[in-house]
């Protein structure tokens, strides 16, 4: 009955969507697909992570060491060489396979959303520097002394600055005075905000110009992409939007209290938008997830968060990054539009989320990467491209088989390569990688490859995982819980905030120029 | 019905014993008393912490800021004096009344045991430094650092050192060469073992014969009472026994897996201690507590643990501590007892065990703590006395008053101080300081004062608050869990020490001289 129901949710999301308009029929649908997913392998705590290879107390405490949802599998000497392997994701002949209806504002809130949390430890890559929860570190820092050095100790806001008479974080580094060689932070504080040696691994190939006016946000690479500078400037205003709210709500609250109001406020709008707007966009279920409230809570899955290797692996979605970003007239290449937060400040927000919602991104699958991923991206000594490193990741650390992980998951094994892909060609491919057997296919190469069900943009396994993993994420964060989702934790300005936002569009209509001309837009508008 | 249950198991414990050795039956009880108290207040997360005093991110998140169960009580200035309620703690003409059946034994576990979770931060008291977790840091140190700085790094041992033939800890200072005002470390890596301020604080009245003779171990305060010095070195011995046994089970095994297999089986073995020994000595329900295993992975109290004020608070079961120790003809003082390393090294700790499961431990209540307590305990600045420190934190943390803990616990309110005590003294005096008003009782005066229930050695709120932390505590337990209690975890040898140990006794008589004449009892032996 309940394997029916699942069948009929990811086969019919126009049916599922029709009836879901009933409130407690939503909540039943939601409730049953997110437990459905969230039991489909065994709850934390999980017995073994990077720390070691058998079961260790650091491995089952320590947080600094990535998790791992299976145990390391025995050596398989029949393994295609890495090289191959990092081909299997180059596009043929730099074109893209573009998504059925996925935006690349999509794209570049996925980007900008996993690395918060996804956060591989630069010096030490079975480690990670995350805080292993949905925090919108993006804008406040990683640890309460960064969140510190980013608020501007007034009225509950974080620093900014004016341009052209709109808000955008401040500036990095000293505009006048930087240069590639000599940095110049814009205050001293502003130094101590992210490691020396991270930000010298990202400025590597980033041009004078451009260096000089990095803004100054919560991660070391918050401007690595232009939809960082886009979403880290419209949560910065969302932010300093609410705390105005409140001053005039609550004019006896002090710095402090404004401050953590907001911030409880936002880390809320976050997931919402996360729940309702951008699981609806990859999962194709076709309605949006309502879950009975103090659902999570009830459940085996509600656990404090780990993050495992696998999420890190199988959200590495470059595919979904085109050759192009279409803007007006205008085409900015790769390298125009990363680390490039001059570009934003020259439209400003509007144009650019516009222009990223009227754009496809990317098909997530094999053979959809762009070149950049394949050249030489040194962090340090270190001078692999990204896929070799991903790659190698992967194999270091003794990843199971894709059949394993399917298993582990409850789907059953694959007998064939045909069963994965009806693409005959990568079905070739992969045989011939395999010497034809489906139980060897790595599990990072098969995640992409294989098919996805019906509406879904994601293959089976992947999107199975995807789900465990954000759905026993964001549900068990401590402000989703019914004891703390209430107007003592966000006031009563902030429950009408949360109330007021269904989606991003709300988030950036509220805070950009001309938001009637504003389209911003998971799904692809032509 | 439940109730009914309940009330059965507190009042009858000799029948509930007699029925309980059928173990689906004993099961039944077990998870049933378990999940009352551990459903009487409502799971984590909670919104409030010693963070700050309404919702703020760091509150939900930063366990190094302690937890609390109940948020801050409004001002209530019918409160008497912080001296007058010291006060009532002390002994009447320094006599104390003892426990009915609780041995020294149980006083010194009780004190060993929760001192390694219950860490106030002492540079700042609204922090701990705790790790949150029954992790026995007591021998393996707070963190992998200073676990390395005590191991051997030979067979999986940690460090020890042979005195007339018998292991103990190693000494942490140079016996030839230290003095009181000269500290030379046995090992220059033993100087990375404890924060210097926190060593010159706990040494701060030591003598320098005992000082010379402190062992290394992995807490700071790890010799301040003869209690810790015994525990610690039976535990220790029990490590490096379990590693002789590894080694011969499995010599292809390096000396990390051993350390690491023999860690999982140490910490398991202290939880079984507690669950089946420790527990049973103070509840008085009668039988040994045995839960279906898995039962508390399905419970929604089942969560991460955060260390709670008030279980800090409530555990200072200072009354434990008798005027003497009395050790064959000797009466040991209190200061001759406590930070005296050497007297351990002097009788052996089959005798001192023996010695202290003969002797009663004081009654828990108010007006049986030692004088000491009450005199100047220097921290540093913070000239104090441990008792005046102690009600000060209770009220610097605004807590809320007795009738609102019994509320938030599941108890009906009190209407009187008759309800409190049958001790007509102590309600006269408890009225007069609160004017008659049991509602203004304060909670840590309040928990102290009342009467248990039937064979129990705790005031029923008490009682019913250490049960719930106690049991959310030990329960989710990594180590604990299914997924993880298994041979892979242990190994052959780890389980079947497990198998064998049924509490404290069978650990201290695998690891002393002459085994067949050691007592180890919880219970007093007459």
């Amino acid at each position: 009955m309940s394997d029916f129901l699942f069948g009929l949710l990811i086969r019919f999301p126009g049916i599922i969507g029709f009836i879901s308009r009933i409130t407690w029929v939503r909540r039943l649908i939601s409730d049953f697909y997110i437990n459905k997913i969230a039991y489909s392998a065994p709850p934390r705590p999980r017995p073994f992570s990077m720390a070691s290879s058998y079961t260790t107390w650091q491995s089952l405490t320590d947080r600094r060491f990535t998790g791992r949802h299976l145990p390391e599998a025995e050596p398989n000497d029949n393994l295609p060489s890495a090289d191959k392997v990092v081909d299997l994701w180059r596009r043929k002949e730099n074109i893209e396979i573009p998504s059925s209806n996925t935006s690349l504002l999509f794209a570049f809130f996925a980007q900008w959303f996993t690395d918060s949390f996804l956060r591989t430890n630069l010096l030490d890559r079975r480690k990670n520097t995350s805080n292993h929860e949905i925090d919108l570190c993006q804008i406040y820092g990683l640890r309460e002394e960064l969140t510190d050095i980013l608020r501007l100790k007034e009225g509950g806001k974080l620093k900014y600055q004016l341009i052209d008479g709109e808000v955008y974080p401040p500036y990095l580094f000293d505009v006048e005075k930087t240069t590639r060689e000599n940095w110049v932070f814009a205050e001293p504080a502003f130094e101590n905000l992210h490691p020396r040696y991270a930000l010298e691994f990202i400025f590597n190939d980033v041009p004078e110009e451009r260096l000089k006016r990095m803004f100054a946000v919560g991660l070391e690479h918050g401007n690595s992409a232009i939809g960082y500078s886009i979403l880290n400037t419209i949560m910065l205003r969302e932010h300093n939007r609410i705390c105005d709210l409140l001053t005039a709500a609550y004019p006896e609250w002090d710095d402090e209290r404004l401050f953590q109001t907001a911030r409880n406020t936002m880390i809320v709008l976050l997931i919402k938008v996360v729940l309702q707007d951008y699981i609806r966009q990859f999962s194709g279920i076709g309605f949006t997830l309502d879950p009975t409230p103090g659902m999570a809570e009830k459940q085996n899955w509600y656990r404090t968060n780990w993050i495992a290797l696998e999420f890190n692996l199988l959200y590495r979605w470059h595919s979904l990054v085109p050759e192009h970003f279409a803007v007006g007239d205008k085409r900015y290449a790769l390298d125009e539009f990363r680390s490039n937060p001059p570009l934003v400040t020259e439209y400003g927000l509007g144009p650019l989320i516009t222009a990223a919602s009227k754009q496809k991104a990317g098909r997530i699958g094999l053979h959809n990467t762009h070149r950049f991923f394949f050249e030489p991206f040194p962090l340090g000594d270190d001078k692999r491209s990204v896929m070799a490193r991903t790659v190698d990741m992967a194999r270091q650390a003794k990843l199971r088989s894709f059949n394993d992980y399917r298993e582990a998951f409850s789907m059953p094994r694959l007998n064939s390569f045909e069963e994965l892909t009806d693409d005959t060609d990568l079905q070739q491919e992969l045989k011939q990688l395999y010497n034809g057997n489906i139980d060897d296919l790595e599990w990072h190469v098969g995640i992409f490859a294989e098919k996805p069900d019906a509406s879904f943009m994601l293959g089976r396994l992947m999107a199975r995982m995807v789900g465990y993993d954000a759905f026993t994420h964001a549900l068990t964060n401590p402000l989703m819980s019914v004891h703390i989702q209430n107007q003592n934790t966000f006031s009563k300005v902030g429950l009408s905030v949360i109330d007021a936002t269904g989606g991003l569009a709300d988030i950036v209509k509220r805070n950009v120029k001309d938001p009637d001309n504003v389209i911003a837009s998971f799904q692809y508008i032509e």
